[in-house]
């Protein structure tokens, strides 16, 4: 990892009970939760007037472990080329936070945790989710660690639609938000991705009805073709063709139903490694929470932000057709009619959605400079390019 | 269907045994078929110096019933658009020919055929096919309805890459071709979607290793899968947002894992419809045609067409991202480097790749003008735009 600078070294992932029975989460449902464990690591050190703490917030198939390496890691955490020391999100200035969603499956609790009242996996009695239920949480795990002021809140693709419901309804905690490859309001395109995706899970003969767990069972098939489907959205057009082309898997061609191409085989490993990971549950829960986001179609939705305004940095990707520039422009023009203070950059990549995990410098640079900016101001300003 | 002019009426779909033990189809990779049904259907009427025949080649899930209606349709066939009385493709004109392909599964041979060595469906022993093959069993079909020449091939999508095909390797036989939102080399995008639709076939736990006709059952959930993620690719965002946005599928959007939004409950159709028509096997063998077809990159590959020179119309539409205009400016490209007569219309539609099968003025139109221009003329010329 020589050329992404140093890494935050060994890290821990921390675990907290953040709600209970005397104290639930009520989710934006009216729905309640009376046990929620949440996973999180931190990276950096708080300072004395806790004034330099950023918050990840990580996208659909994230978790906890965004940067540095834990014990036995085969790779380091998911972001490692964004956090770091020296890195566009420098640990040796700022305190980084990053926890595991709330649905999520890598220590938070989630559709897949034991519910407390049948001691069983929750499976699809879990109730649905909100995006105002991930900064329910975020926010008490913020409020656990001491800190009352975030200087920024900084997500990707689905982390990047909690910074902006969070810098909506909660303005005054944050200072900055940062929205990268994200959407205000997804498509009918991309909610049939999303919704075939789900098919394919529920329709898998070891779904059993999501109570697969206590069956000792998994729908691998389904999930499997879910994430090698999505896959194919992370990835541009031109991305893929640089990458693979028409090359064959092996030395030579071998006709047949089997895999051939290399993009076929790509796509075999990226569904094979998905499942020792990642919870069908918890892929049914989160992207669900995606379709239904909609925070502009909310009465008076920019008055708290207006109010406290919070600067924003909205990011794209030129060759991103997940959430295409249109979706970051669409943030803009809203944020815009609150006279809010917003950077916009599009970034110039041939990867696709995945970019905002990639090294890029102009995209890494944009993000460092805007955290690093002066960042007491608090007024109406325009930084648009 | 008064809008679109008058229909060719009742039709039938004929039979036809094309290659039996006696004569047997030799395939491209030099393996035999002893037994070939083909199922076809021809409107119009052939003239007395049998000049006027034009070949349509069905898509990957058409089939030999390409206009008029059959007793009992509920819709006519998938052509309508294009073909009938005073249409684009003008029956009162020209004698049109459509068959369904080898490999598919309304009536020609395919994999769910039976296999006469076994006395039971082919599966995966059926043997892989190529675009020379379906080429091959066009031609016999031509031959068996005593016609030397024909006026014109015309197909979209994968029709289109067999025209092209047939051009490329018997030019003689074929006055004009017409090659609509196909490709000459798909991308590692288009075939990442095919694989994973092949994928979710395969691995649905009722394949049963290609056996599943025997054993009475049916891969009903992968097939179902594969559909509905092809059939977002053959959409445009741009169509579908038109068509659904995120309205919901019920007066009244009621949350959860169930079809709630509109786009969910068309994609849902899709798949069940595909159901009742198509063969899962079917879509193994002519996906995998497709993937490989890579017809320039043969040794001299225009040599035939240089020496008995076909025109030739392409046609692309703007927002067709399966096959994109790229796809058929490559095969306007090639063409070119044999000086050959080639007119490519890209043709502006909101529809993405399904624009082939609809009605679009301006495209029907190019395809009316094409196929009446005087077409005696075999030297070089231009006439691309």
């Amino acid at each position: 990892m020589a050329d992404l600078g140093d890494s935050v070294g060994l890290t821990t992932t921390h675990s907290v009970q953040l709600f209970d029975a005397a104290h639930p989460l009520v989710l934006a449902s009216g729905e309640r939760l009376d046990e929620v464990v949440v996973a999180y690591e931190t990276y950096g050190k708080l300072n004395a007037d806790r004034s330099n703490a950023v918050y990840i917030c990580h996208a659909l198939t994230g978790d906890a472990h965004a940067a540095g390496w834990r014990p036995g890691d085969r790779r380091p955490g998911w972001w490692e080329t964004m956090i770091g020391p020296g890195k566009a999100i420098d640990t040796n200035r700022w305190f980084v936070i990053s926890s595991n969603l709330l649905g999520g499956c890598q220590g938070s609790t989630g559709p897949s945790s034991i519910n407390p009242a049948t001691g069983e996996p929750w499976g699809l009695d879990f109730p649905l989710l909100d995006m105002a239920d991930f900064v329910t949480v975020h926010r008490a795990l913020v409020a656990h660690l001491g800190i009352g002021q975030l200087h920024a809140v900084v997500g990707g693709s689905l982390g990047g639609m909690q910074a902006l419901q969070w810098a909506l309804t909660y303005p005054a905690e944050l200072t900055n938000a940062v929205v990268i490859a994200a959407s205000s309001r997804l498509t009918a395109q991309n909610i049939a991705f999303s919704a075939v995706g789900r098919q394919a899970i529920m329709r898998d003969e070891n779904f059993l009805g999501g109570r697969f767990a206590s069956e000792q069972t998994n729908p691998n098939v389904g999930l499997a073709i879910a994430r090698m489907m999505a896959h194919i959205t992370y990835t541009s057009e031109e991305g893929f063709q640089s990458k693979f082309g028409r090359n064959p898997q092996r030395a030579e061609s071998s006709p047949g139903f089997g895999v051939d191409f290399a993009v076929e085989g790509y796509l075999e490993h990226q569904g094979e490694t998905f499942l020792a990971r990642f919870d069908a549950l918890s892929y049914l829960y989160l992207t669900r929470v995606m379709d239904y986001f909609d925070p502009f179609a909310v009465k008076n939705a920019l008055t708290a932000v207006i109010d406290e305004p919070v600067r924003f940095l909205v990011v794209s990707f030129d060759s991103d057709w997940r959430f295409s520039t249109e979706h970051s422009r669409r943030i803009v023009r809203h944020l815009a009619t609150g006279q809010l203070p917003v950077t916009f950059r599009d970034i110039r990549s041939p990867w696709g959605h995945d970019s905002f995990l990639l090294k890029i410098d102009s995209y890494l640079n944009t993000v460092r400079a805007f955290l690093e900016a002066r960042s007491d101001y608090r007024g109406t300003s325009w930084e648009r390019s």
